[in-house]
């Protein structure tokens, strides 16, 4: 990937532009990756620079997790498309109990996107990669015709290891397991859409976007009963909940009260007629285990920097139905079903 | 990836269209993956439906390849946007010696997509991957609205095994070894511009998109000088040539009269002013091997189906400014440069 032909001058990155030659296989997008993408992810794999990198051998089961990101606006209130790219797809590695290895990189540029853009959008993503210890060792690079994109879109595949022993999955929840979250609920949703609404009282809400591979790690560790992890994401822990449900053939109760959520989020959700619940996180798991180990595992998320809002929110119970419904702070009771239609588009 | 919720009715193939909650991560999305994505691409691990895939330890080197397609039309003579997703990433992974196992597949799709057209891509890609020996093992579907895409983009990521003791590289090709291409070059680029430009006479230009790994591994097993494999894509044979003599240090002297070309892409190429050997191919490859074996990789190739019009067409040669040239049908000699610009966008 890092093949330099000679160039009469070097890429503008303060003043220049994407155009349709940066993807065009010839001289100009050589130097794109030459001068930006090797020199920011330069790493042994990746300077092999043939079409595909080869890397030794993993020793152990494979996790392989892929996501694209088309978030709006690129850049926001903690983070951007670059790092979101890199946690995304960490997590969803780190949630099957892998230590994430190596990232592939496919941008789809539009044309005229400025290169100052592109190229503070690749420096945090080289930043973040580094930060959770996965290198970029292949990537590519296609240009749209103005119009026909959206400024950068980003396509990050991670591959992992699974240790001996670790079998972690969403079919494996019991009815009388214990069911937590790792923090504030509904961040990475607000954030976004307060750029987007221009929403004042909620312009201090920061995205949660970080990796979980290191917490997930300590989770393992210290929880042997420990189910699953997912990642609540796009539909939020609403959904992510469902789709565990109808996996294990369980149902779910939560205890809305014990569900943590920023005050300024719930205001900014209340303003706008929206449930924290199916708010879009980007930095916070849920976890499922055996009630006797629940306690344990609170403690472990605490322990950790990107736990320290943990919770026990609710217990699995038998159910045919499969349903998720949560007790209400009012003391009744309510249906908290898959997210129907759609909230929030390109929340990530 | 497959969890299935209640609907209440089946997703419509035949008139409805992408809209934005099919990439809400709701009941919309859940939907679409459970009655198009894993139908189409059923297995076990595909079936384990959590963010990320574990398959078994691959016990060797793996090979890794990413390529966003991005080509218009979706659908062209010869093949669509889901088989060359497939045969991209495959013959990336088959240029390094790879056995290719598994595939990520990642979708961007634009609000309005008729459901129709996704379904076909998506049937034509299953297929591509089922004929290819690999798995889609996990995936990702995002939605942007109407004007920000451009129908589908498909981001795919291969992993492959690379056997012990083969070892092929850009960077090993040597004085003295001959140059062969597997077949006629430029089809691919030619169908895709005949149905862009309507030229007629071009018409019946079949693109040659195709999975190059069963002929890979022939010509590994029948010439053990093999230096490197690379499929001539973007940017044809005249930029890949370039990348490699960038990457060995040398310089390449091609014999343009026995670069196979068809007379209609010759043709068509002379009308609109372009160089076949700058045009896409998505089932060729060139192969450097030492002289000596030229002969029995040649014969290795032609036994191949992909195969029959393979030719020798040039020599490696020492020159510190890594030049690529080739001696005219008229005696002459001209320099091959990069690919200057672009010729043709999306290509692939």
């Amino acid at each position: 990937m890092s093949i330099k032909p000679g160039y009469t001058r070097p890429l503008d990155l303060k003043h220049g532009r994407v155009d349709m030659t940066h993807g065009s296989g010839g001289r100009a997008m050589a130097q794109l990756i030459h001068e930006l993408f090797a020199a920011e992810f330069g790493n042994e794999w990746l300077a092999q620079g043939n079409d595909q990198a080869i890397v030794p051998p993993p020793g152990g089961r494979l996790a392989v997790a892929t996501d694209g990101h088309v978030v709006s606006p690129l850049f926001f209130p903690g983070g951007d498309i670059g790092s979101l790219a890199v946690h995304g797809t960490v997590n969803d590695l780190a949630m099957g109990g892998a230590t994430p290895l190596y990232l592939t990189v496919g941008f789809i540029l539009e044309e005229g996107l400025p290169l100052a853009d592109l190229a503070r959008i690749v420096r945090s993503l080289a930043h973040a990669a580094r930060e959770a210890g996965v290198a970029v060792i292949t990537g590519d690079t296609k240009v749209v015709e103005q119009g026909k994109g959206d400024g950068v879109f980003i396509t990050t595949t991670g591959i992992g290891v699974v240790p001996d022993g670790v079998n972690l999955s969403g079919h494996l929840a019991q009815p009388g397991d214990a069911v937590l979250v790792s923090g504030m609920l509904g961040d990475h949703g607000v954030a976004i859409l307060s750029q987007r609404e221009g929403l004042a009282f909620a312009a201090d809400v920061v995205s949660d976007s970080a990796a979980l591979h290191t917490l997930a790690a300590q989770l393992i560790a210290a929880c042997p009963s420990l189910r699953l992890m997912r990642d609540p994401t796009r539909g939020g822990l609403a959904t992510t909940l469902n789709e565990i449900a109808v996996q294990s053939g369980v149902g779910i109760r939560l205890d809305e009260a014990a569900i943590p959520v920023r005050p300024v989020v719930r205001a900014a959700c209340e303003f706008l007629g929206l449930d924290p619940l199916y708010c879009a996180n980007e930095g916070k798991l849920t976890a499922i285990c055996a009630a006797a180990d629940a306690p344990a595992l609170l403690a472990a998320m605490r322990a950790h920097p990107l736990g320290q809002d943990a919770a026990i929110i609710g217990e699995v119970i038998a159910d045919p139905r499969c349903f998720v419904r949560a007790r209400t702070p009012f003391g009744g009771e309510r249906l908290v079903d898959w997210l129907n239609g759609e909230m929030l588009p390109r929340i990530c």
